[in-house]
């Protein structure tokens, strides 16, 4: 097992990355308030793994509630946050009873964000069943639900106590959500971790065949970066933004196409490709980095263009995108391979054009 | 015009009393971060006032989107909310836009927690146009809407930039409502301000006929007081808990008569009673201290008996209240006039007799 630390003063937390995690009591107890949990999970999660962490609670003299939600990112809504509220509320769940996130990304933003508000705050672990999850939603404190009018609008900044990665989970994940996650493990390497980024070039049909050893490198890896960025900026004023490469254009696929068409990270491979083709018109990768990136992706089966949903209705999504400043958009752009930038004065032309050529 | 400062380092916030408020565009202008700004308000308050403040926002060159609720408790609640959604994404607001919420507590409750959610947190504005708000709920930074199971179930501890509060509004204030917000005035005295309570006792009938002096000095102390509890435990940790005098048994009321039927300032002072008469039983109080605060609420057209809802209906709605700590009833209680206690070892039968006492 390796355990990293988000650096966050008196909300500074523990990450676990690891086999047979889910077994073990002793990484959770210290972190209860008291013995009384209520799990959050969802129809396809909860019945592979909701009764092993129930029974490695209860060996350990914890009280657990549940709820199980439908899955899937439609229901990442409020009628659905609701149901959790009903079932905290039905149990008698208290202040200081901790809520578990058992899941993906979406379990982990609607559990978040649930506990977030429940009585104005309550504690929370993620215990992130995806590699997405692993690498990215669960840490950093963002939780957030849908409005039909855009992603993730309205949520909280809200840190766990723990998150507790068990890559044996990852044993049952769909390929095409393996792959998701993957997007956003070279997001990092692009970003800021040009070492990591020549790692990934080496080992990433091991990660593809899910080897073990592989995997916990690059979530530790992935999860350090991620706690880096979060440590310095914990709310989203500057430097975190470069964390949303891709993110801006993704957004615009997901909403564009309809929650749920598109994975996240699907989206978000084909939106780094546009900011890609962005940086080369401004100068700043060279044709060859373009494809560098393109290559990468298409070894971990994602996508390196986006759907033809026509510029203008690019433009009109990315508009209403929360990186949008006083008018301005921001976007995350790359100076070279291993050094993201956020930027606010590209040429709409070049915008235009970055989108183009990367629609299908 | 008077002005406090709540002392929360960097979440500290002036809170302006005085006449006239509504007009001086100078008091805002210095708190927004764009020259745009949605303001929240409902259909009895922005009949009466929204207009003016527009104009004086226009005036200053501030772009102001806006949104009317319908009024009342009974709205507190998620559709409603998601209102005030729906207008910030129509209008496209960004993270930088400012919400400011204009009328009493609900609108105040519920401005501030759409500002805590949206986009993960916008900065907002109080103008608070009833008493209770003006001495309570606008200071403090607790947001909240109710939940069928419970009141005040679901939000956040999200601080204003900027409290304004223009006692002018308060002249289309019902009489009825007056006297529940001096049902929080007087809670100040009793919990920690015995100076405050003489002066109650000398100058009630002066608050109940709206002099403005008289308005000024009890809101200024109230909120001075409000404003040190919080400053000591911003997310009722301890002391802060001082402020649920009268509380869980007003919420029992409130709760299980349905949301609407009193008011919280009604039930608060029901609640108070209920509380003085455990603090009797406790040997805390004597009788004429009891009299004494009946007395006064009396004078402030405040009733003194809860509604006959069964002791049982009591107990069970107090079980749901947050001051519940791992199953026990924690409760504000007074070892003295001036001077309240948080007590978690009442024996019930000293608080069935004590609820019993003050059933009609
Ligand atoms: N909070 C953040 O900082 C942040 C960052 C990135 C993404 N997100 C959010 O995360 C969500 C995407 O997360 P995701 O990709 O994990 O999606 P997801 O939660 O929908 O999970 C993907 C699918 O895999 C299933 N699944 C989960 N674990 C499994 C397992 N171990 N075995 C088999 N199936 C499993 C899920 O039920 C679902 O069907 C989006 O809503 C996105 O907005 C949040
Ligand atoms: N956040 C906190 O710390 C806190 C503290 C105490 C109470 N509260 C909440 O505050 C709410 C009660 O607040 P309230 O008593 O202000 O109720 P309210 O907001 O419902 O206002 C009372 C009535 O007066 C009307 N009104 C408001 N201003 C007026 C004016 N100037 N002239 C004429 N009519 C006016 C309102 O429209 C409403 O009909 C409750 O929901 C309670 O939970 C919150
Ligand atoms: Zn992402
Ligand atoms: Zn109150």
């Amino acid at each position: 097992m390796r355990t990293l630390n988000v650096a966050l003063g008196d909300r500074a937390y523990p990450i676990h990355i690891g086999r047979g995690l889910l077994d073990r009591a002793e990484l959770i107890l210290p972190h209860l308030k008291t013995k009384r949990v209520a799990i959050v999970t969802n129809d396809v999660v909860g019945p592979l793994y909701l009764d092993r962490l129930r029974s490695t609670l209860e060996a350990a003299g914890v009280r657990a509630a549940s709820v199980v939600l439908p899955d899937g990112e439609v229901h990442k809504d409020w009628p659905t946050l609701n149901r959790i509220f009903d079932m905290l509320l039905a149990e008698r769940c208290e202040r200081s009873t901790t809520l578990v996130a058992l899941g993906g990304g979406v379990v982990g933003d609607m559990g978040g964000f649930a506990a977030a508000c429940y009585q104005r705050g309550m504690p929370f672990i993620q215990i992130p069943t995806t590699l997405l999850a692993q690498v990215d939603s669960s840490v950093g404190g963002k939780t957030a639900i849908n409005h039909p009018l855009g992603k993730n609008m309205i949520g909280a900044f809200y840190q766990p106590k723990l998150v507790l990665a068990d890559i044996d989970t990852l044993a049952t994940l769909p390929a095409r959500e393996l792959s998701a996650g993957l997007a956003e493990v070279i997001k990092y390497g692009l970003i800021r971790d040009g070492e990591f980024l020549g790692w990934l070039q080496h080992n990433l049909e091991r990660l593809m065949a899910r080897d073990p050893e592989a995997l916990v490198h690059a979530i530790e890896v992935s999860c350090r970066n991620k706690a880096e960025v979060v440590a310095a900026d914990e709310t989203e004023q500057g430097e975190r933004a470069l964390l949303n490469l891709g993110h801006t254009f993704g957004h615009a696929i997901e909403t564009g196409l309809g929650y749920g068409e598109w994975l996240h990270g699907e989206a978000v491979a084909a939106g780094t490709l546009m900011a890609a083709e962005l940086s080369c018109r401004l100068g700043w990768l060279d044709e060859a980095g373009v494809e560098n990136i393109a290559a990468l992706f298409e070894r971990a089966a994602l996508p390196v263009r986006g759907p033809k949903l026509g510029v203008e209705r690019y433009l009109e999504l990315m508009a209403h995108d929360k990186k949008v400043e006083a008018g301005r958009l921001r976007l995350v752009l790359l100076r070279a391979l291993g050094q993201g930038v956020i930027h606010g004065d590209a040429p709409q032309a070049d915008i235009v054009a970055a989108i183009e050529a990367r629609c299908r």
